[in-house]
């Protein structure tokens, strides 16, 4: 009864996530079905990505992720699952899952493409793998099928290219990694860089406003702007009590300059 | 423990969907709760119709379906059970679950109406049946309790009056059943009858765009339209990653006119 | 394997949800996990106070209420469990709970501060208790932990500002509790207390339009107002098959005056 969480672009109005619940009942009738999101993006597989890596980790060891953004779907591309930490994936092949791997070393993972008819349906249709090839096979592994009847290993997975932040002495290049459903800003600055890099800065000053680097949203008063590292360790930009993204007009994938201030 | 999967036309902000899960929790705690949508527009009993015919078939023998989308509530309309193929249906008398029988014949269903109070809330609300009715019902029914306890039977359900295409030589007249998420247009027709009247066929024209059909999106390039049998076996209109409904403004319900072309 | 219900201010869209559900998994991989709502408007804590009240008592006794409406996360504001009439609730000391008691009497209740050690997560982050304080305590307590080990007792728990209606012999003062995803206007008068103060009134006037008093929509024609006690026993005012609140123009919190009609 290993857990299977699910992750999609279908949103929650139509049958689509409803199917695929429905076929993880019939073959793993005891496994817990949990959300994480239905709201990705359509094909936004960056964001996908990011939005599992940062909470599988939560999970129990065993549970299944199943993630279906699949722009792809009944193309050449494969259907894969991972092992890695203890958790299992499931999904397409187009660079989904790869926060699990880093600096081109798959050492850490196991990756099998899914070409085992017993994990699959009989005759998939060819735009709704979701349903026909990644629930099934989700569920039997989360009913305790074996990983390696999956399929044969795959070694050269689809990549994503996701930009590194460009630390300077004075000035770090960043982006803008996610922003929130409170208009929290989350850029892609991780704490220990940033501290590498700022040790001792007290505020972040961006487009010439200087935002102190606190800890929690009620540090400042109501409609300030603050900084802080969040529950990621990213760094975060946000206003208490209001929407920042809104008042600071930043979009997901932005570029934003951000300078330490020590004073 | 037969899984109980609910469709409504209540949202996910209020609270209504809740109440009934605490219901079902009551009655029948080790039933899996799968949620089907809450997004049905207010009211549309054929919408919920059309999605609940749509993936009933991929749920463990045993599923009961909480159906309520309930314009009726609190008014002489029945509420019942159905049984068929081995599903348990319960909701309003609507025609929500007419997609069970078809040409006038009931002969693979078996309907009550819900009289029992054993299986109801005392006292029920007049604005609530979800909750005080079919919810309790649904869940006795899931938790094990006979199908014949329920009521007497009925053997005149409510209809909702579904247009069929009309296949002519040259064109079929057919309607959107739906637009997905993804702005995927689906039609009424299925691929049985298209490949009776059009064997052959290698593209449909709308309005003199001659749209190929072919298996997939990812078959013709990034913002080309395609047309293919979708998952559910109806002729569907898409355009590769982006929004076809939006391009070709069409809505469900819109009447449109196809021809094939066999070229 | 006592139930959980989960209500937040994060949506649906972002990982939060899904991050705490990783951790209740861990900690109690049995117990069913229900989403109430997470769609409350952001730091609204009076909208999830009425939610909870509206739907808590459908639950099995047992359930664990996880709330998460949290605008002082990281700063002073404790941390609590409540355990009242066979439930337990956890979330922040804010006032979300307040419902549980009235009339300054908290006789009926039980509240702790979260402090042991052994409910929580190590170093919690600043911005997201859910995760790191809530959900394994409310997880511990629903795996039947002792609720008497989460911490000291409280007595003085943070309390909201909720007005009464002002009932005089012409008319009431009330307001707008709650308008739902339908747009029925559900008022803050009570049954009880309407009768007592109008008892035999057939009506409702409302600037000047007179709501007839029934049961439910369909006892009016299409398009017509109606008033009626709904399902939380609150005086409520809709139209059949239409949005009243944005026919009416009213809003959540608006003040609102109604007069009783004999005739």
């Amino acid at each position: 009864m290993n857990p299977i969480a699910i992750l999609t672009d279908f949103g929650t109005r139509d049958w689509y996530v409803a199917s695929m619940k429905g076929v993880l009942l019939k073959i793993a009738p005891t496994s817990p079905i949990v959300d994480i999101s239905h709201q990705i993006e359509a094909q936004n597989i960056c964001q996908g990505n990011f939005m599992l890596s940062q909470c599988y980790k939560e999970y129990p060891l065993g549970t299944v992720f199943l993630g279906v953004i699949d722009p792809g779907v009944g193309t050449a591309r494969s259907a894969i699952a991972i092992h890695s930490e203890g958790y299992t994936f499931v999904g397409p092949d187009n660079g989904l899952f790869s926060f699990l791997w880093s600096n081109d070393s798959l050492a850490s993972v196991e990756i099998r493409t899914i070409t085992n008819l017993l994990f699959t349906k009989e005759s998939p249709s060819h735009t709704f793998h979701g349903r026909d090839i990644f629930a099934p096979a989700a569920a039997h592994l989360a009913a305790g099928q074996s990983f390696e009847k999956v399929g044969p290993l795959l070694t050269n997975p689809a990549e994503l290219h996701i930009e590194a932040p460009d630390y300077q002495s004075e000035s770090v290049k960043a982006q803008v990694n996610f922003i929130d459903h409170f208009g929290n800003i989350i850029t892609n600055i991780k704490k220990k860089a940033w501290e590498k890099h700022y040790s001792g800065a007290r505020a972040v000053i961006y487009k010439k406003q200087s935002i102190p680097l606190l800890n929690t949203y009620g540090e400042v008063p109501y409609r300030s702007l603050i900084a802080y590292f969040g529950s990621g360790d990213y760094l975060e930009i946000a206003i208490n009590n209001r929407n920042a993204a809104h008042e600071l007009k930043l979009y997901p994938g932005e570029k934003i300059k951000l300078r330490p201030f020590y004073k």
